[in-house]
């Protein structure tokens, strides 16, 4: 007994028999642009679903909690039901993307502390960069709840860092997003993959992520599936 | 002796003998949009010098201290030499503008507290919003510096607010801008009028700003004079 719950652009989020978990199957959908851009790519959904995995997985050995349950099936993860907060939190390493359309950075500028962003997740809006002020007035979450989510980020990118460094690649950048779970907690939330996060080669700035699609660069079931053999400790 | 050291939209600043004072002399130049929209409207410089000498008067009275010394002309003014910032402080009180464009609020929604932005100063870029860690990545302020500039700006808030109810005016939104004195002292400088406050009947919401002219809801001089009037103790 599941009924899907909510379709969006790259999931299927279903209920299950326990009211408190909720199961995730990823689709083969890359969609970029707040969704302009569209097309099937076969093995996107299981990729992007078991690198997911592996990096709550590794998140979560490294003491940093999240929604994540557990692998299900090759598309498909386990996760505490949580009700999605709707902010993006964004926290960069290097310049790139909307730091060097909007601010004009040098792509690829080492950027000498993380730079943390929100931005409201409206797609009526193109999900606009906002403040704490902003959110205050929106109503979507207390001074408390952003403190308890950028504290959270910082730690994720501490992780996610040593992480992909050790694979020789770079996190550029990423995107998290929070749920309340049934208790009133902040809980990491969503997806860590290659669709959410840019990451380069260390050497040489070649992407792995989904700037492949964006922008045409290669082939992007190519870049997810080096991440993922990395991922699981394959040689570089 | 004195000579042109800088040509903006609204205003022309000339060296004077004192090496650490400026002349500032008003033109009746308005521009919107970027510089897009464009006129000469006789008289807006007069108004514009001959309000924001009054402003910053009343802010002195208060305890705001700011760049400017004194009126010397219908059209001009003398004020401290100071180094922008390329910083735009933004303290909104109702919503209007871009938190109707951008973040879908309600056109006259009262904020359950004033909302503080920073843009950056950058016509290349359109000026965009940016938050903190942009500001220290830019390197155009400290984090203190910044801590002051936001405690000056929310005293401003205060007391312009107190200063146009009692005209009969609500603050709805202003722009201030700082820079920084011989002694490295962040100072309020550059202009407080209706081309950087919205200002609207307290009773009606009319506007008596820029908007004036932004929008073709009326006469541009005939708002601003209205300020002026009421500015010198004139009756609504």
């Amino acid at each position: 007994m599941s009924s899907c719950l909510y379709e969006g652009k790259a999931k299927r989020i279903y209920s299950t028999d326990d009211p408190d978990r909720f199961r995730i199957a990823y689709k083969d959908e890359a969609t970029a642009f707040d969704g302009e851009k569209k097309a099937q790519i076969e093995g996107k959904g299981k990729l992007n679903n078991e690198i997911s995995c592996l990096i709550f997985a590794r998140l979560k050995e490294a003491g940093v909690t999240s929604h994540w349950v557990k692998r299900l099936s090759e598309t498909e993860q386990l996760v505490e039901r949580v009700e999605i907060i709707p902010l993006e939190v964004v926290v960069r390493n290097i310049a790139a993307g909307s730091l060097v359309r909007h601010l004009g950075f040098e792509k690829g500028r080492v950027l000498n502390s993380p730079i943390f962003e929100w931005y409201y997740k409206d797609d009526d809006l193109g999900d606009p960069l906002i403040n704490e002020d902003h959110i205050r007035e929106l109503g979507v979450a207390s001074k408390q709840q952003c403190e308890q989510m950028r504290t959270q980020a910082i730690q994720v990118n501490q992780v996610l860092k040593e992480i992909f460094l050790s694979m020789g690649i770079t996190l550029v950048d990423f995107k998290l997003e929070f749920g309340l779970n049934s208790e009133g907690k902040i809980v990491l939330a969503d997806e860590i993959s290659p669709d959410t996060c840019r990451l380069w080669d260390k050497e040489t700035n070649e992407p792995f992520d989904k700037d492949l699609f964006r922008f045409q660069l290669g082939d992007l079931q190519t870049g997810y599936e080096e991440i993922y053999y990395r991922l699981q400790g394959g040689k570089q």
